[in-house]
């Protein structure tokens, strides 16, 4: 993943552009990619997809017609989206177009102005020291003008019709844990999913954030409610512990199969609350659709120095924490694949196990008596209305061993599977395209 | 306040008697206040209105003719409601009619005994000490006969007939905190709201503790169910944080609002479940109402040591302490006069705040940002179920900058008001009279 | 009760056989007790009753004739259910049916192997450390053969066909705590109350451990809905602290009634969730019955170390936790009989206790203002839907005070009982014999 990463970290990104199309299509060398385009100008509810920005070079040049500021050095100098500039000037006048970051001298910020016209270039501290009284020659060599958005799809058909959404933004320049890193483990993710038989169709969106969210949902408004269980994936690769935001909905089944596998998996972790800022989970969570999506990260946006920097490049996501992240989505995962419900079929009293060579006979191993407590959990839950993570949940133990227990007891013809009530029945609508239909 | 609270200090007032009258037309002499009479023997649910009882003078003199205890000096030194009396008597005698402080030697209680007939003294326990044997002379010089018991009742009128009640007890003769501070406060809100244009009608009840309550609820049963949210008021003049007291339905929206207000105004504060001990919330949240009623208070009764004491005076309530109570009781009014549900009529993603100036364009001021940050929390939980005090608590944001950000939105076309389902429909019966008709 | 275990103590018993019927013999004698027996080959639920088995006597001798194990000194040595043995056989080929415990090697564990068929030894550590290599003479003079399964039963009529069962196992041979402490505290708790006027009626359980239970509840499916509340009881002889395991459905009236009388009583004490792990609640709380059975030890089973030892003896077990043992069960009791929700018949504001002489007149002692507040907290809560033990839990006020004010009340026509909503209706079936039945 961090070679990925290391691949897709040049390239400038935004909303729109070039940048974002090469992305995409290195994306889908990997795994099966729809690729989409929407016209400049469509109206997507409130919205209005932008002009297309592309951008060539950009400087500012000193009298001595040194570069002092480089677009060649890291595409961060530019504040994303600046319209096409090319002017003499004096330090007075460009001062207001400039943004440094005091509190860290070397770090260039990133700063963007999407929807408000607006020019700019962003520095660090020491360079903008460096720049004495005089005339500078600035200028960006972009261009906006009507084109398209685009975005990608990827959706790995299961038995169920039902889905389960993975959704990264892929609109920010070089910077790697927001959100190089979330495009590089979903791509792996899809990658590794798709050579697996699935029960729920899994699908991957990689989008421009704010704008190709809502894109989306306005397109596929019809399919929505296929939707069974989502995540908004960013910051996965820096070192900091797992937090987890819940959706909208608080209790939804992703809700509780996150911080099932991280009591599991981790020494530390943090859940929160739902709250309307943050990534896309704010178009997915908005009332009129409330998807059960919720959002997993290592540092959560705004709560590490580096985010928006520079800073956040190559060294500040490591290989051992994208794999990490990546062990931790693909148990969430098994968690939901797996999820279901049982009737006992022996009610009365608990069966005898040992007859069925269930129950460890005399002492026993750890392990055995362990299957063996997940066994009679199972057996007295199972009354048609708590499902296995419920049985996980109230039991204390994990769910692979619940999992484990249901499938032998099932096998033993001591359960009996039932509908889950509380699922929404899916929708009769068209089922996400097989991975060939891409 | 204070002024007010000094100048109907020295009058002795009682649960009937002309010192309550004076009492309440001096109150009068501030807000449009109704006085009623309920006469003796007048059956309230299970209680009767006693005879009235008045004082002129109350002595005990030594052999040498020195009033030893003399109510001229203190009204508290006579228990209240003490049946006339004229009697010379010797030490021993005396003495079970003789009530003082040991642990507090230089204090009054305060006693007394309206129900069961009963005469006797409060003396500090230094008098007590230096009473030597012998022959005293005794004499209350109090009447208790048919006559009719006063209580005060004022209603500013509002858009609505749903109403606010604010109640205090009027009948504790030289105690400030206990409770002339409530009937400052309460004369003092009802003044300020008076000038106000008001949504829900308010009615202030001055009124004799018990008796009062349970004489008022008798004879305007009809009316009950206009009353969607009440508070008593008593205590409010010291230096103690404040004490919330929920009603006895726990989770009405009094309940969440005053703990609301608290929480982004006061350091240090409790809340406390109902309990059916205090003041006449007993009788508001008896069963047979269960009113939205709580009692808001300082440090509550019994738990502070001048309680029912002479040390209740002038100096333990101070201005200082009455205004911060005026500005939490009016804050808390402030929330139920503004809180409101209302839809999101653009419920499907965010709606684009930027080009309705709603949103900072870059950077930005920190209030911009929050009030930016109410308005997300505000469109999102907008379904038409949430309240404003519900998005309020939800968001942790105080409940003005949650109103103000609905009313910039509103006025935008984002939002609809719409009927709070959970809210009782107001009853068809008169509403109480303008301010003018007292 | 410390008199009774040690009666019981030395008999040899299992979950079949002469030691049990002896047991039960002996319970027979102090309170009216039905012996059931099931024949060996029964089929109750998933389970099979297994041929009967019974011991004489039991050794492991050295080349010297000399008795190195031996069943005489402690019925412990055999693995219980051992089948008949008599062999000679080398060290080696005999160790594998020897079992000790190397971190007490004093102590004798307790083995069982009653539904593989198995033999073997259990012994000190010492004992098997002084073994040397050698040829021994195994001897177990046991018999296993067709017969039945014994179990005893007590049911004391009360003025209700809804019952309260307590229930306890009978099968470990020479263990005090467990579970000779139960069945001795069951005995005691039976004939005490014996002598009293029930609403209730109270069976009581002697049974094998798992198959007894379920064999029961074979023969008895057709009445289970008369149990209301059960507990099941064992381990409350030792000075452990009181652990109550809660019913599966966790917010039973039992569940409530156990952690009330606890925290009124213990200064520290310990509520557990139910989980399917522990005695015979594994079978009342099968989701096909669901009973509202709960478990109360002190020590729970697994947590002490003399656990499943030979030092679960008679020191360990002691008059004094017994009896305290016997107190908190008859409080439970005591809650649950006079458990009773009643409706204020003067719900508008507060009755007027001072005439009836329910309300101190001035000052008072203690007792009389508790038992005053007690009765304020029944008037206000009393609305046909909060029980006693409702108001006890809310108010903080012990039960019985709950209870005397509620009499108290009654007794004036200020309260009026009405049926428990909450609860089933007592099934139309066959009430459970009187006393003298058995």
């Amino acid at each position: 993943m961090h070679e990925f990463i290391a691949e897709l970290y040049p390239i400038c990104r935004s909303i729109t552009g070039d940048g974002l199309r090469e992305t995409l299509k290195r994306i889908g060398k990997r795994i099966p990619l729809e690729i989409n385009e929407v016209p400049s100008g469509t109206q997507v509810f409130d919205w209005t997809v932008p002009r297309e920005w592309n951008i060539r070079d950009a400087y500012i040049k000193d009298q001595h017609g040194r570069r002092v500021v480089d677009f060649m050095r890291s595409n961060l100098h530019v504040v994303n989206y600046s319209v096409p500039m090319k002017a003499t000037m004096a330090l007075a006048e460009l001062m207001p177009h400039l943004h440094s970051l005091p509190e860290h001298p070397d770090w260039i910020p990133y700063r963007t102005s999407y929807y408000t016209e607006n020019w700019g270039f962003c520095l660090t501290q020491r360079q903008l020291e460096q720049m004495r009284d005089g005339i500078y020659e600035v200028c960006i060599d972009s261009t906006l003008k009507d084109g398209s958005m685009s975005y990608g799809e990827c959706c790995l058909k299961g038995r169920e019709d039902s889905e389960i959404l993975l959704s990264c933004h892929v609109c920010h320049p070089s910077l790697c844990n927001d959100n190089l890193s979330g495009i590089a483990l979903m791509t792996f993710i899809a990658e590794y999913l798709s050579r697996l038989e699935l029960r729920y169709s899994h699908r991957f969106l990689f989008l421009p954030g704010t704008i190709g969210s809502i894109a989306w949902l306005s397109r596929n408004e019809e399919n929505i409610d296929r939707i069974k269980h989502g995540l908004v994936v960013a910051c996965v690769g820096d070192s900091g512990e797992f937090n987890y935001k819940k959706s909208r909905r608080s209790n939804a089944e992703i809700d509780r199969a996150v911080p099932h596998v991280l009591s599991h998996s981790s020494p530390s972790f943090k859940v929160m609350e739902f709250s309307p800022y943050g990534y896309d989970e704010r178009q997915y969570c908005s009332p009129g659709f409330n998807l059960a999506v919720g959002s997993l990260t290592r540092s959560p946006n705004h709560c590490f120095p580096q985010y928006h920097t520079s800073a956040d490049d190559l060294s500040f996501v490591r290989a051992e924490y994208l794999a990490e992240s990546m062990t931790i989505f693909l148990k969430v995962i098994n968690v939901l694949e797996n999820n279901r419900t049982y009737v006992n079929l022996n009610p009365k009293c608990e069966p005898q196990l040992g007859k069925r060579g269930l129950y460890r006979s005399e002492g026993g191993k750890i392990d055995g008596q362990l299957h063996e407590l997940a066994a009679l959990w199972v057996l007295n839950l199972s009354d048609g209305s708590a499902s296995l993570l419920d049985i996980a949940e109230r039991s204390g133990i994990e769910f692979n061993a619940i999992s484990n227990a249901a499938a032998a007891l099932a096998a033993h013809d001591l359960l009996r599977e039932v509908p889950d009530s509380s699922k929404n029945q899916n929708s009769p609508s068209r089922a996400c395209g097989a991975p060939g239909d891409a």
